[in-house]
């Protein structure tokens, strides 16, 4: 289910051994060697996931092992924005280019999807839950994709939306994904390639959609109650999504979408509540996991909280295998 | 209390009749034309106010009379970082830079403001609290600075930090500066920066350092509860920047700063949960603020959710007016 | 949009001055004299509605005008308890029947819509979203009908559901379809049956698939943003019913459905808390809507606490407007 | 304490040995054979624990021992209307019959008692605090009783109660009752009867008052803390009995009493949090004891949320030993 | 309803003019000068509104008019702790004895009462439920007395209470006697006695049983739900009082009284936040009554948070008109 | 870190072997034969430990070691009013005296000092943050002082503060300071020093500031995220005295002040808030400690609520220890 990135093996080597660098080789046989893994961010608009989405990476701004850069538009998405944007960010010769925007099928976000598909730099599209639509599209255009069905659009209405507001929907949706667990499976598939860049292994891109399946299939609660209640809570951002869309782009008249818009909203507000519910179960018990990484971009794992964090050596063990395939 | 740009006057004018542009000469005597005000955004590190910064100019992404360009190096702010990531911010021709970091008295930082010292561009410094130490230089470096006193730094120790623990603690701090009127305050001041270069009028950068007392002198509450709620959840934020830069720098060993840090945590979301409660008073009279922006620019206004905003023709001329001075 | 039921004038009128009796003629030109209308209520099975709906008519017990009497099957829905137990409730004479159950499409429930449809007393059929899919049907058969979209299925699973988490779950479904006034829509749309039978006015079935709009477009709150907390708990319930239809029918694995139940159980607890915070800004305003029923079973209405309800001469007029149609 | 009911042994075991029928022989020493236990429910006026009632029997709907019929009179309790329904629920033959009232001294119910008592069906009245005035006169008519001293009479006055604020007033009993585990002995004292009914043994009917020491004795609750907080909110249901006694049956002037009813139901709110709260506590420590029904009609009981429920032996041997005495 | 003193009247009169001194004739014919009414509060045992009794008299320590001080055994009410105590008191030559102890009736506070009886300076009984069954005695010994029926007894058995439960359940008490508005009518009562003394009329003592009535009849509360949230959390701690009276006197195994003076400490937690609640209501609608004394003892009163106290002139003259009688 | 009392030996042994008296001898070799330790307490103005510290010593009443008497002023702290009462407190010849008092530097507190310095009765001065600053002063005058930083001045604007705000506010501290084991400290502290006095040991005064780092390093919170949102709470109310400190002493102006005022009292609340939550997760897990006092005075100690209290011999050791010094 990943599109795979043939690289050449022994003469590579040689250069890591003597100067410590990694080097990889793209689809189109260029060979780039690297002292750290630089992953270009690019933005154009916004979804939940955007705002804080570099500092997963690196939350302790201690991480020795990457470079980050991020470019974005602000909340724009034009073609011209795009053709005018996107550019620099190769001039930092990125190993990995994350792309993270609402809705890839509109013309701004296609033409960057078109240019990621020429660059050949391993690509991934970061979105919300109208990517599902272009899949296949996104398959064959050779990019990776983590889809966030629970990353609702905002209720983008004059009579209700203003910055603050704005402000207050992006905290709720950011708590949101962060303890369901959404962030955790987002940084650590980027993690998961870095690990796979550094270890000059095969890159094979993400293909995700995260559902609500993924939280009960795949997260770290250890209380099962608070999981239902993560679980519930990401449902109503899912909720949130359909009717913001319905909000903002089939209803005509002002009293028909203002109440909508700020129903959208209390439903977030009501779903950051459950979501932190969710979370102080676990502190409740003190089962909270926390998984930093470390100055070398190592994931560590711990819960107990005045226990210290260990290196989580069966998920990096688990990266690098999926990477061999 | 603010730095003047010098400028012609007559000659200019006949320019923007002609093509609707907007020019204006900068303290080098440099003219430029422009269409569009072009903001240039550089972040390193991260406070609160970055993650969502640009998404306030602009939050229906409508808005005709701006363009943002926005540029970070993620967490990271060593001096190299800078050095390769600011230049490709001039590269847009920006008539307005926007540095948001912490601590911007720090080597990265600190070239970040040489930087834009040197090149002329009427720039911001938005930054945390420690920049207070800083003011004067800020103001000799010719610098504009809005200095937001309860945008407190992170928790950053690795037994207690990841990236899910950092996403929540963002969450909350926008809550917080959002709902006191923080980014309120943030975004009018850029807002008017725009409309007086729109005007080609003379650039007055701001130097303001927003504590409890701007919430209590200068909010969009109506319900003096409510305010005092939202000044006690900005005092809290406060102090989560005196107990994290305590358990960052001082304590030395695990068992005193990992309470201290989650302390500070607890404090921030209990802060953001005070924060969300006056902004439900407003709710429950139905006199809950909101000020979107027009497609124009121009500032909007409203209360009742049901009616539709109105230009704030008040805030408007006041901008315009202080900036003739 | 409603069907309509033939009757005659002229002589019926004597009778109803002397006896102070009042009659009415059937589809099949049955002529009834009643002094009290008799309501019979036939419940297998249950939805949220269900447990308290007869009470929802009087709930002061002291209401001249009607009869009730209700016959009900316990949780069963099979062929043989509907034949057993639905011919009951003919020897009561009903004037009107309504008949409350999940899923009227099953074999059961249909039992129970076939006999109705041929027995010719007025009948409204109450039930959940899956019912919309049989509307076509439903108005074949001459039969009204209230179908709840936010009246979810419960959680059917034995590694979850005991009788106390039943209860608890009807608890929170009764508590959000009251407050968002969706039990309000339900018995002032049986009271108007109530005053046409009364008045001998052609009586109009109701039609209606009560969904979030509704509550939008016509509802009783003042507050807008109690409204909108309204309509967000209504979402979660259409929402817990979407679940739980997955839980119990299509998830085969323990590790699957159980928590997608508690799941939607949170959402259901979470769904109530809301509501219940909408009911409660109505009251920090004095502003709460009560309609109570008169002795005589006249609609009345009030709003500020200490005062008196009032005859509600305006919806009385309209329902007997609608059913001069 | 308890009312025995003479038994005939030998011959009826043949009949059920070749027909795997059940046969019971009442005090009258009619012998009636049965395949399921029908269940014959009857209601008028409404306490908390009716509208659910035969719910709990039963709550997967998938019992194949038990038929169940309930036949109520809506909130109506007049002589005329118990003697107009009740003699149907006598048609459908039943073994047991459950007679669920407020007050059973008032002629209404009193009437009910008198014929269930002339009719020789093992019967149980399940009513409120009122009913235990009348302990002796049940025992004398052979009555079985549950009298639930947490359920209250509801704000029944017209400027406060309507059926929306009616309906929250159940579903706030109803929590409390269900959480407290007033429910649980409930279902459990009537499932007692069944198994015994089914296995041909000598039925004891329940002399049962349930005060807070019934929870604080016999409760699921594993954390005591949580027990103290489901004792507390009963106290609170009792209180709620009590004001709204005086509401409604003494003060006589609107501003005396409608103050009161409003604090009761505020009350009851406040009850039905506080139990919530203690409930959500065994879900903190996954310890959330549920017993729900195996199809065969055996108590099942479970407390680990992902583990399976298994049958309740023990209970299930007590139930049959007290009826063997 | 009111003891009286009596009093001489002219000749003191002079004394006054010239000395602006207040003389005040006790029964026993001694006449006292005072420059500023000297209040002697002794307290033995502790009931809730103990702790903080004397503040309420002058809760900005501005008031000039009074001069307060307080003689307490702590939690003990041994016949020879008051013997040892109470003299003391008489010391100060107090013009008014405020007396605030638990259970009047047992010896040590019984002997308060007589030696208070004996002296014939004006005294009031500050007293819980317990009290009222006395209140003859009371009323006999010529003295005032101020019931508290929702100042409940603390559960006092060694398994449970230590001192943190102890200072937490008085917390969650004040907390209740202060929002239902108890602590109001304790302190204008008292300021009507001091208002009295000062203007040289007749004491009428104050004989009064503080139940849920006063709250009803004659609280700050503008809003009708605030008042019916306020009077159920005072219902609430009478509650409380029951339980632990139980808890403590009757239950003589620890596995029977100890959940009880748990569930009786929840219940005055619950309480607590539901008179908090009631609160709130006034302060979103910038309602909530505030009642400062000012620097010369009158009462004030205000609401609008944001404008000053004005002199209650209205209370005022009801005050010295009582005294008139 | 301690003052030292000289004491003889050998002869006082022998009276106590045979009147088992406890004797004690002062620096001004004063002898003290005592039965129980006599403690003399005296209060003058308001902290939030006043209201209730002499209860915190015998919170059952029930202990035989110890008499207790207070003495207050009220909320008045004048030097006049100091030499009026303080020189009663020696009336009891007290074994320890007690000062509680907020500011002990102005000039009535002052006195106070200066008085019991000179009479040479072991003395601990209770007092607010504003202590520290004569730390040096009190222990030149041979003092024990336990300075509580999180003991925060009231908002004493009478724009704000009536008798209510000021009980609530009160309330709210009190809560804050036992959750957070501060009381705890406080109490244990002087039943340390009672232990001393009764095995005639050296009374070596406590020179105590409790600051967080106490609740940190020192509290019975077995649950790290009841102790950080502890830690937290305490921040907040010292966060409390500052902003009262400004609203009462630096601002001038009404419009300044009173959200100031406002603000502090809406922190005290959110920090009491803090604080129960703390605590309930202790609860939760059924870890909350309990340190009862025993009848012989002797420290007790228990965690599961069901369980019984035992001696806590390590604690009381370590008393006796610290005094051998």
């Amino acid at each position: 289910m990943r599109i795979f990135l043939t690289r050449e093996g022994s003469k590579r080597r040689k250069d890591t051994v003597n100067k410590r660098l990694i080097a990889i080789i793209l689809r189109n046989n260029q060979v780039i060697s690297l002292e750290k893994v630089k992953i270009g961010v690019f933005k154009c608009g916004n979804i939940g996931a955007s705002p804080i989405f570099e500092l997963l990476l690196d939350e302790l701004a201690e991480r020795k092992d990457i470079k980050v850069r991020t470019l974005t538009t602000g909340s724009k998405m034009g073609v011209e924005d795009i053709e005018e944007a996107l550019p620099k960010i190769f001039e930092f010769n990125p190993d990995l280019i994350i792309f993270v925007s609402p809705n890839p099928a509109i013309p701004g976000p296609a033409k960057v999807r078109e240019i990621l598909s020429n660059k050949g730099v391993p690509s991934v599209v970061i979105s919300d839950s109208v990517a599902k639509r272009i899949k296949n599209i996104l398959e064959e255009q050779g990019l990776g994709y983590i889809i966030i069905m629970g990353d609702p659009m905002i209720g983008a209405r004059r009579e209700f939306l203003d910055p603050i507001e704005m402000a207050i929907f992006n905290s709720n949706i950011i708590k949101v994904l962060a303890i369901t667990g959404v962030l955790r499976i987002l940084h650590q598939e980027i993690d998961r390639l870095i690990a796979v860049l550094k270890e000059e292994l095969t890159v094979t891109l993400p293909r995700l959609v995260v559902d609500t399946d993924n939280i009960r299939d795949n997260s770290d609660f250890q209380n099962p109650y608070a999981k239902a209640k993560a679980m519930a809570a990401y449902e109503m951002t899912k909720r949130v999504a359909e009717i913001d869309q319905r909000a903002c782009f089939v209803e005509k008249e002002k009293d028909k979408y203002v109440p909508l818009v700020a129903c959208a909203h209390e439903l977030a507000q009501a779903a950051a509540r459950l979501a932190e519910e969710a979370r102080e179960i676990e502190k409740y018990a003190d089962t909270l996991a926390r998984k930093p990484h470390s100055k070398s971009g190592k994931p560590l794992t711990k819960t107990k909280l005045m226990l210290p964090p260990t290196v989580d050596e069966e998920i990096y063990r688990k990266w690098l295998k999926t990477s061999r395939l």
